[in-house]
């Protein structure tokens, strides 16, 4: 829908129809871990932009409860399946954009269909999760993942009341933070109360528990945190050329390798500034941008999207987690060779009570000094800061540079030395 | 002192001499305002290190209530006067570093001398602040100076619970803003109590009032904050070239005309990576860089300071200012031809409850689209955001560029599009 918003402000004359599955456009569903943590009055409040204000304001003739089913290239038209009526019908374009998503991973276990194991990704799964939670009998949690939405969700129900144990199958939660600084949010989570099984996976889904490779867990509910893999089904159905984890290829235009096909979103690949590589990444922010772009392209103008460097940020726990660029796993399969750095300093001054702390970590490149990138965690004031980190990439600044950057100081928003400065004198090596 | 720990790090048989007029060495001069309202414990706590830490593990002989009167360079000397035994000294040196820092702008009025009068620079004036605050009898309080220092210490003494008027002789507060955002805080200052007037210098001090242009002000003690200026006389009078309002003029090295003299903090020039052009910077981050860089070439190491953007950041009166780059004026006077943006935009996701606003302010320049400057007022998380256009000030990033930018979204954090991308994409003028 913001792509269409790009059209209708370059285009009058287009005709436009959108095709939703669901009965939502527009909504945040990076807000329904707040929603059901209370932090969010409704589920009204994570809707932008109703399907009827596309209709009155920008004349799209949005359509939900509409499944395209097939894409045909060669006749140029969609197939589309009328769910809450029972019938099919096909429809001309001359320019479409799939912007179908992203599915949360479900993986194939005895139970998955199961009432109470549930997705975080639209507001149906919203409305659901928020059912069971103020039904009131609701004391045992299952969360089945340990990135950044099942950790979210941990959070959420804890605030609830709510017991919550929190399955990873591997060595470590948060798989895009290098082991070292995983450790420190776990650290959060188990503090907050959260009981965390690592190198535990869920086997199957039963009512009232959830049986793992060690054992069984009582579980009123389950929520799967497992991360998202593009919606790219249709796409493939019509033979357009698919990218990493099977996600739609796109030119900088935001163009498949059909003309005047277009994607945007969860469901399209990105490209990676550091590594130079595809990535898939599913993120709201990345969506947001594509869809700029490939309206405006749409609407007859041209824009470019130049790529991600991977920034991702969360609060867990009331701890600031955020990430940027190549983690040493990441980096290494890009084959550099790096140097990283861990400091912790305090995003305050130090004279002031109660002054958070920070965990800043930096990889920079062998030789060069090029910075790849970095990692936080820490209290009040760490998370943002990532987006220094997140613009030296951008700009490909080496660690010594950063040294100069004049970043604001003052005493209640940082010492003297920036905890990023602190991290990029210590990485250059510089006589200190 | 910073730079005097690069030295003895790099050079373990250097014989180190710090000479300092004062009692004290290595302390915060921003935390007064902190000190005063109430915010920081002790003067004790604003103190980094002592001279005897510095003496201790460094092997700095470090010598307070010594007053530097003279620079020789043929014979490379100092002449020293030790206030406290009314003796004068003299010194050779191989390499000598002036670090003499800033003076408070005292203005040349009838009754400046006036105990009640301060300054706010050391902790002498620390001291007496405090002194005056705690003794109880302090309920009217002048502020000469609406930039920085002058706000912060208005706010500080009506957390202290006495009533303060601020004299601006200028049309608006903190002149390194433009008008428009100035007004912003000019609001924050009045709702926080403040008694702000424009236009109105202060003409005289007297015991219990100041004469202004416009009449008589209550005033039980007057806070000068009328900026800083460098404190340049004895490197003038040794004959160094001096730059931008008398500050001395420093190489990339830090190293002043005279060979193997070197010069870092208040007392010396900088320059400005935006305009190209030297620039006097009075800021503790910029005096610590600088130190750091001076400190290492004194020990025999090669390091550079890049220069400024000219980044500041201050939080009055609960609202947080920063500014970054060129205001209009300053770009005018550099010869650039600009355009100005100004949104208004969440720091969280909407949907949550009580989302603080900022107000963004960028300047582009005409055809190239290059990134000039930016100010931000705003609430809760707006200030630091700062440090996201000076990283790309120092790039040389253009606001089309901008827009990519990967910065870090979660709903606790950020709305999807941060307000600074907002603003990149309105200043890029971007089919929106």
């Amino acid at each position: 829908m913001a792509a269409l918003s790009q059209v209708r402000k370059l285009r009058d004359d287009m005709e436009i129809v959108a095709f939703e599955r669901g009965r939502y456009t527009s909504y945040s569903a990076c807000g329904i871990p707040y929603l059901v943590g209370g932090e969010v009055e409704s589920i009204e409040s994570l809707i932008a932009r109703t399907p009827q204000v596309f209709r009155d304001r920008l004349r799209v003739d949005v359509r939900t409860r509409h499944e395209v089913t097939a894409i045909d290239l060669d006749d140029r038209a969609v197939e589309v399946r009328a769910l809450d009526q029972d019938r099919t019908l096909r429809m001309g374009f001359d320019q479409l954009l799939i912007a179908t998503g992203g599915n949360p991973v479900r993986p194939d276990l005895p139970g998955i269909d199961n009432p109470h194991v549930h997705g975080v990704q639209t507001l149906g799964d919203a409305e659901r999760l928020l059912a069971e939670v103020t039904g009131g009998d609701v004391r045992e949690i299952v969360v089945v993942g340990g990135g950044y939405i099942g950790l979210e969700m941990a959070e959420a129900f804890v605030r609830r009341g709510a017991h919550v144990t929190l399955l990873e199958a591997s060595t470590q939660i948060m798989a895009t933070l290098d082991p070292d600084m995983a450790e420190l949010v776990l650290a959060a989570l188990r503090r907050f109360g959260v009981d965390v099984r690592l190198q535990e996976g869920a086997k199957s889904f039963e009512d009232g528990q959830v049986q793992t490779e060690a054992g069984v867990v009582p579980a009123d509910l389950v929520v799967l945190g497992l991360g998202v893999q593009p919606n790219s089904a249709l796409a493939r159905d019509a033979g357009l050329t698919l990218g990493v984890r099977d996600s739609i290829r796109v030119d900088r235009r935001q163009q498949t390798s059909a003309s005047g096909v277009w994607s945007a979103g969860d469901c399209c690949e990105s490209i990676h500034l550091v590594s130079g590589r595809p990535i898939h990444v599913a993120l709201g922010t990345v969506a947001n941008k594509q869809s700029r772009v490939a309206g405006i392209n749409i609407g007859g103008g041209y824009a470019t999207f130049g790529g991600v460097v991977g920034t991702a940020i969360t609060k867990i726990c009331n701890v600031e987690v955020a990430r940027t660029g190549l983690s040493e796993r990441e980096a290494t399969e890009a084959g550099f060779l790096f140097q990283s750095t861990v400091i912790e300093a305090s995003t305050r001054a130090r004279y002031l009570a109660d002054a958070p702390l920070a965990t800043v970590k930096l990889l920079a490149e062998q030789g060069t000094g090029r910075l790849l990138g970095g990692q936080i965690v820490g209290e009040e004031g760490a998370g943002k800061r990532i987006d220094v980190l997140a613009t030296a990439l951008t700009a490909g600044m080496t660690v010594r540079a950063m040294i100069d950057l004049d970043l604001g100081y003052a005493p209640p928003f940082s010492p003297v030395w920036d905890p990023v400065l602190v991290a990029a004198r210590v990485a250059a090596g510089a006589a200190v």
